[in-house]
């Protein structure tokens, strides 16, 4: 089979067959088909897309250029989520422990930080001593011990999406739905879920920006689930304003902590990063049979957080991974940054928008994420918000505190955390947090 | 500046500032752009296309990648041909003689074998002995001289180019009018012409299959040279057939000897390919100021046929450049492939098409061309065709000898020569060799 031919197909808008795929993707992973063919190829990928039958048989060979974990030992419907990712998005932190303490096994790979958004990986080891490269037998015995574990991808799941997914980052070809589905449901169904619940964010902060993209998105991913039989519910979510108060991961751990704690009322900053957890949990307990409905598994995690087992849960498992526990028990021991710096509001009214792209890569520049690939994060870094959409505002009132070791960028830091805030004279109504729900009969409107 | 920003741009159809072009090519020439970066770019500007000012900016800085040879105490107006290729096309040998002994002086540069196609550098070095490497001062030694030089492309003329072609060639990202032009006019542009010809070739044997493509590609490329304030015209030429009747590198440089030595009549198999160098020859004496319109051009090239100059200016021109002259001035000398074959006719009434491309890839199975970069090419395989487009064809009558050395092919090859013929029970009329005519004026039909 010749390369040239197969790129030549795609660009030409043919379908590849799945021996053709089988050829590109194992050549590609041995390096007999190098970086510069396949990124034409991502490229035209980009242009022409994939059919259905395309991006399940890729999906299937990504899938299967590793190895597909075997969890069918552990009792139980094994249940994980999938965020296309945004800015203070800690749904994971706070979720896996509710689910898990609702008798559901939630079996969790997740990514790091990317482009201006956090990764629950980089998260989860601003905790002191959590380990999230376990071998597949630590895995194993974390879920069945504490119903919960929570890794980073191993060089042995899905190394074709690795090696792919690295080029398609500096190669512009990351923005292609069907690739984008089958890099996140690879690594997914690598896991030995049984079913999936997935959170497809749009809006300034998110991947997908628009409704639509969202929306084609949502209905590639759960296509491909329901074909590998898994059942799949996705939601699509508000990205309009961060998620919660904060953005920088050791700050991130705090605000889920707090909300894990039962700290947050239905009216304070974090609200609305509970009201997208709870919904997403919800469905999950529900594809785990142990709700009849996903506002049955809604009020069965509420308990959760009330009876204090969603935050034992989360303790047994950073126990588990090697975490210091001491530091979530004692939140206020973690040293701080060399720089705290309050940003101010120089006007008066409801805010209006929050541009979280922009507080997303402002956050990288305080340390909170890499410009590189191999920089180095600041934990400590980042920034909490005083101030959320809707919210009144005065003249000299904070807007957000930031935090950061780097004293080059304070005063240019402090100059885009405040252009990011929009404030009017009126107040707007609250956009719901969660648009629409898709599952194999389709998408529809959630209340 | 960052790589992946630009590749973005592209891809979302913008157009790159000179500024942004300089730092991509810059670096990609240095290798600090990576292959697999340059390849999505290539394959975004395939479906995105270029601006007429990027396509200028691109090839003035592909030009200017390297070195300008600088012809200017050269007395004459210097002009040169290219042509986009085709099977059998072995205008340049005739062609560049002629007009240099019209006294236009002819500095051209060649390339090998590519596709399905031959190149004038192969076909050149098929004479023993004939060097094609010659230095930038051997170069000026040859063209002040002789009044024309045919050498290969050295690695200080376009190296941006030299780089990115063998790249597009393995990326399926040839096909791209706008990096096609800038291709061709930075080497065309860097060996010190005043003046340019086009043939731009369609059909079934050339690159542009269809006219449209062709008219576009002649446009791009008149446009690219007047820009630079060089005079071109552009021809449009019938590829639907090999041109004259040889395919294989020493075989083509027969057929060119027996031409310049006026063996060729109005009625044979070569015709077509004399029709084609007339018209081109004489637009170059016209360009050169050696002639009052391309007809009358025309009129002195073929004078040169006549009294034996152009073809004395031939043998000129192998001696200054190192090869044999005795084996042109006897060919018959020259020894033969091990096996000679015939394919004869199973039909009997007019031959209405030949299928020159499947014949440029069956002369690569004899030996003629390269199937991979480093193969070394038979400069005795090829075929001669007995029949062309119009002739009638009794059955049992030859269609074309083939030669190679290669025993394992004499079957599949006789096969596949034998299918190219489309023979038919009515004669049709006979298509025009040339097309249209484009230069700054626009397109026009040629007569």
């Amino acid at each position: 089979m010749n390369v040239v031919e197969l790129i030549r197909k795609k660009r030409e808008g043919g379908s590849l067959t799945e021996e053709e795929f089988r050829f590109l993707i194992t050549e590609y992973v041995e390096g007999t088909v190098p970086d510069y063919q396949m990124s034409a190829f991502l490229m035209a990928c980009y242009f022409r897309g994939m059919s259905a039958d395309e991006t399940l048989t890729f999906t299937k060979l990504m899938l299967h250029s590793g190895e597909v974990i075997d969890l069918s030992e552990i009792p139980g419907v094994k249940v994980d989520k999938h965020s296309t990712g945004g800015v203070g998005d800690k749904v994971s932190l706070i979720l896996a422990p509710m689910v898990a303490a609702c008798g559901v096994p939630v079996p969790m790979i997740s990514g790091r930080g990317l482009g201006h958004t956090g990764g629950t990986l980089d998260k989860l080891e601003s905790i002191p001593g959590f380990r999230t490269n376990l071998t597949v037998s630590e895995y194993k015995r974390v879920i069945r011990d504490i119903g919960v574990v929570m890794i980073g991808q191993t060089k042995e799941i899905a190394p074709a999406d690795k090696k792919m997914y690295a080029l398609r980052d500096v190669t512009a070809t990351v923005e292609c739905i069907p690739l984008i589905a089958g890099s996140i449901m690879s690594k997914k169904l690598a896991e030995g879920i049984d079913a999936l619940v997935l959170d497809v964010k749009t809006g300034r902060g998110a991947f997908m920006q628009t409704h639509e993209q969202a929306l084609e998105l949502a209905k590639t991913l759960v296509g491909i689930g329901n074909g590998f039989g898994k059942e799949t519910i996705g939601f699509i979510t508000n990205m309009d304003q961060p998620l919660g108060v904060s953005i920088g991961n050791w700050l991130e751990v705090v605000e889920s902590v707090e909300c894990l704690r039962g700290a947050v009322g239905t009216h304070d900053g974090s609200s609305d990063l509970m009201e997208v957890t709870y919904v997403l949990s919800g469905a999950m307990v529900y594809l785990g049979k142990k709700a009849n409905s996903i506002e049955d598994g809604i009020e069965k995690c509420r308990k959760t957080i009330k009876d204090g087992s969603a935050y034992r849960t989360l303790l047994n498992l950073v126990r588990a991974q090697g975490g210091n526990v001491n530091a979530l028990e004692n939140l206020e021991r973690f040293p701080l940054p060399k720089f705290t710096m309050e940003v101010k509001s120089t006007e008066q009214g409801f805010v209006r928008a929050i541009d979280s792209f922009e507080l997303g890569l402002t956050s990288i520049s305080l340390g909170a994420g890499r410009e590189k690939i191999d920089d180095v994060i600041d934990t400590k870094a980042g920034m909490v918000l005083k101030k959320k959409v809707g919210d009144a505002v005065d003249i000299g009132e904070s807007l957000a505190v930031f935090y950061t070791d780097r004293e080059h960028v304070l005063a240019s830091a402090r100059e885009r955390i405040a252009k990011t805030f929009t404030v009017s004279s009126t107040l707007l109504e609250r956009k719901s947090m969660i648009f629409d729900i898709v599952d194999n009969n389709g998408v529809r409107k959630w209340k």
